[in-house]
């Protein structure tokens, strides 16, 4: 009999001001469904639980090319089929395309037996990263396999470092624009100022620091990005008032959720992430954009598995 | 009758290979030494113990500047005579003027009944880092102050982050040759590829994460620097071979100290930071040119004082 398994892979949002390219969280929600079923058929097939188009080839979804590469490596008859409900939207700037390959990934092991180590599964769910966007980045992949906060120190090799956090609430509002990763990649400078960068390297170290000593003051202080946010913010509708009255209510800060249109704010506890999300519905809702809001933790244990 | 107190300031490297401008840490050796005597006569009277030829006039002085600061802020009679010996060069790269500076103030704090925080005392020593250098920087005066390892995450405010570490024992090299602190920063571009400013903010993350979570393996990987020592270890002979050899022979990494032209190495253990003692006594010896070597640990406890 074949075996299946149910996985729901989370968000995540990749860069967190001022880890541009190397950090990330994973969140409680929003989450993908995926059930996933070993066979004895080696091809994979994708189908959509909810009608959504995916790509039916599967080394051009981003499910399925990690899968042809874990089929690869194995060189037996090992095959899967993927049913995907996509909740994360992709373009939402929290890692769709991430969510679909690191729950194919993390499925797959499972169903293997648990049989890669961690940092193999980011390795394969990258290929899905490639087909998404044509890079192999690990900013999104690495923390909805790994959960919590994870530093990509390096990509080639492979180096990822979980970084503990004290509690963290994430408040997220998705306004229902599109921005591609590409275009908001496009426009950022290749050269930027060494005094900028030396700023985001201080904010970046004290970052770390802050979340390691459960220091939400300094926290705070670093959740400041002089580089990234100033060109890419511009493409975001409301994002300076969200930001201002975010940390008018009391976030801790916060800013672009990946390449965007997203923007999420952290805050101490509940209370605090749900007045943020007021005042964040009360900004669209004046400029009249549809969005889509969530309170949500930052996710320490990673992605629900169930068989 | 006048107070005196002794103070040992010591040696800082600023920098740390990937933390341009915000990391530093305090050694063990070489120090300083200084007498300092509270009077009530509201003048700085500077006096070399060693025939070393320092300014007279106070204001010009790295010694004397944050005294007549303390003064302006206190607003009476006090006034400092100061006795000092210095045994850290001037350009050597290991602090000399931030010694100079922070075993001043440390030293007036002490005689003033403890009335500054360590905050308000780096302010002060900023003072003498901006006679030496036109520019008033904390990474030299922080870690003089603070011990340990610290991150100047910002300058203005000043934020002063604590960076606990594992026991690391340091290597230092100080070839005989005058680097100014101006020409070596001259030589630097004011842009950087984002591309090599992302690697190297990953990198002070990971150094910042490996020391918190005692991780050598981390923290070596980490010691890299893709922007400022490809072009300031130019003007270093000796020190390719220097950093080879001493990675061969078992040191986590380093670089160059401060601006140079010492060069120091990180060691897990003093076999170690003996080993690549005599790598870069090798090396300095087959050039011919003349060189101090230190062997001592990261100082936790900070500067050393005596009534």
């Amino acid at each position: 009999m074949n075996k299946t398994i149910k996985v729901y892979p989370p968000g995540t949002v990749a860069n967190l001001v001022c880890g541009f390219d190397v950090l990330g969280l994973c969140l409680h929600q929003p989450t993908d469904e995926m059930e996933v079923t070993l066979t004895n058929n080696k091809q994979v097939i994708i189908k959509s639980a909810d009608g959504y188009a995916l790509p039916s080839d599967p080394a051009l979804n981003t499910a399925g090319a990690p899968l042809l590469e874990i089929m690869q490596q194995l060189n037996n008859d090992t095959g899967f089929e993927v049913l995907i409900k996509k909740n994360i939207k992709p373009g939402s700037g929290v890692g769709s395309s991430a969510a679909s390959a690191a729950g194919a990934v993390i499925a797959a092991n499972h169903l293997l037996g648990n049989i890669f180590s961690k940092e193999e599964q980011v390795s394969f769910a990258m290929f899905g990263e490639k087909v998404a966007s044509g890079v192999k980045h690990a900013d999104n992949v690495a923390p909805c396999i790994y959960g919590g906060i994870t530093l990509i120190r390096g990509i080639f090799p492979l180096d990822i470092v979980s970084i503990p956090a004290p509690e963290l609430w994430v408040t997220l509002v998705h306004p229902q624009i599109e921005v591609k990763t590409s275009d908001a990649r496009q426009i950022l400078r290749k050269q930027v100022l060494l005094k900028d960068a030396i700023k985001q390297w201080g904010n970046i170290a004290g970052l770390v620091a802050g979340l390691m000593k459960n220091d939400y003051g300094l926290i705070s202080r670093s959740l400041e990005d002089v580089i990234i946010e100033p060109v890419r913010s511009i493409l975001i509708p409301g994002f300076d008032e969200v930001k201002k009255k975010s940390l008018v209510a009391g976030a801790l800060g916060g800013g672009i959720s990946g390449s965007g249109p997203s923007v999420f704010m952290l805050s101490k506890n509940e209370a605090t992430a749900l007045a943020v999300k007021k005042e964040m519905n009360d900004v669209y809702n004046s400029i009249g954009l549809e969005h889509h809001l969530y309170v949500t933790r930052v996710n320490e244990e990673g992605m629900r598995v169930e068989w």
